[in-house]
């Protein structure tokens, strides 16, 4: 089993950061300055060509850290942020990006389904052994319960499969704007966990009915589909439960 | 114009309960025990074969008194509650019951579409004059913000048609669990107004497909869909923002 090797740390607003690296996977951990040990524990993804220090995600995690003291971790992806891409991940985002300027929305489908399956499929093990680690040191532990925070897109894509697999995600905040291909569904067929899932309701690289029927395969009995105006770069939410994590990770 | 004639009061746990009648319409008005002058005036339907008393309306009507100190109102939709069935009224709870007991849904689904409709367009203009003979009062006046507090079902199916030509509803909660034709739909164009749509995701006799056209032809710019797993009798709402017509109706 790989360690936590810790490379830096900062601090400020009441907030630590601490990257890390986990074998070759780089990471960051959120945790509270003072009185952070044992908090629920939240793997946050990122979404496709983005990274784990994305202005967005860090928005979410110190909000997450201060607001309900949960401990965030975020990684890059396979061939994300601080990652070496091989030439299969080049191929594959300069495949998108010209689906992307001429304008092909079938193409771009394809390739997104195509990548982000095989991203997924290294990312998950990746995941497993970041968790592990994690759970190796003395202010987490294997008692502080885990979920999982989400992001749309390729941070939905590989946490529907990890959590389908991973018993210790108890709780997780998926969301649309990606393409949903049936090892997807399948996935999300396994899941039981009380999912909270995000729509934006007019992203135009999303075929609605399947967001819809991805939403409808979760076997979990508790399930919130919450949707918006907007596609996935434009949206504002307004009106999500933002207790939904802290109420299922025992937090209130 | 009708007045308000108020024919009963009682008051517990810092709610008043006040019944009334406007015309031939009975109604109930629910207010703050003290400090209630002037606040925001939620309009709360009633589901089919229901009334302005159902305990689940009265329950959620003192919460919104006590939690955001609005005034709700409350009225029974024609052939409904306290008020005289007409032969027509008779006659489609007798069609409904029977495609119900036959288990034939398109039969439900015909009977209802038509029977809502019709109670539609007696209610919209019961409730303009009920909102008309209210705002005369001293307590509660014309500068009173305006919301509709939804119930799904029938509740929806006159609230979408009141709230698509009366400017003084500023924000709306409507809920699927009903049968949607294109009269609504067209109505739902109409509204531009904030809504918070609450849809219970496994109704047997609502086409989910239809319910989500719905929700997509509301011109509001502001629009949350809110799913949960089961119809709508069994359903168990999580994680819905009870905030949203207190914001929008400038509460806080």
């Amino acid at each position: 089993m790989r360690s936590v090797c810790f490379t830096a740390v900062a601090s400020s607003d009441g907030v630590v950061e601490r990257d890390f690296t986990v074998g070759e996977v780089p990471g960051v951990l959120f945790s509270p300055a003072s009185g952070g040990d044992h908090a629920p524990l939240v793997l946050m993804g990122h979404g496709g060509g983005l990274h784990k220090k994305t202005p967005a995600l860090v928005a979410r995690a110190r909000d997450a850290v201060t607001k309900w003291g949960f401990t965030v971790v975020a990684v890059d992806a396979p061939g994300h942020g601080d990652r070496p891409r091989s030439a299969a991940d080049e191929r594959a985002r300069t495949d998108l990006r010209e689906a992307m300027t001429t304008g092909d929305a079938g193409g771009v489908r394809a390739v997104s389904a195509r990548y982000g399956a095989a991203l997924a499929e290294r990312a998950v093990p990746e995941w497993q052994a970041v968790l592990d680690a994690l759970q190796e040191l003395p202010g987490i532990g294997t008692e502080a319960p885990v979920g999982y925070g989400g992001g749309i897109t390729l941070g939905t894509a590989i946490g529907i499969r990890l959590a389908a697999i991973e018993p210790r995600i108890t709780a997780a905040i998926f969301g649309g704007g990606f393409v949903v291909d049936q090892a997807l569904i399948d996935a999300a067929r396994r899941i039981t966990v009380p999912v909270q899932f995000l729509l934006p309701w007019d992203d135009e690289h999303v075929d609605r009915e399947s967001a819809l029927a991805l939403f409808d395969a979760f076997a979990s009995t508790e399930k919130t589909l919450h949707a918006n105006p907007g596609d996935h770069r434009t949206i504002r939410w307004s009106g999500v439960d933002d207790g939904f994590l802290a109420r299922h990770l025992g937090v209130n």
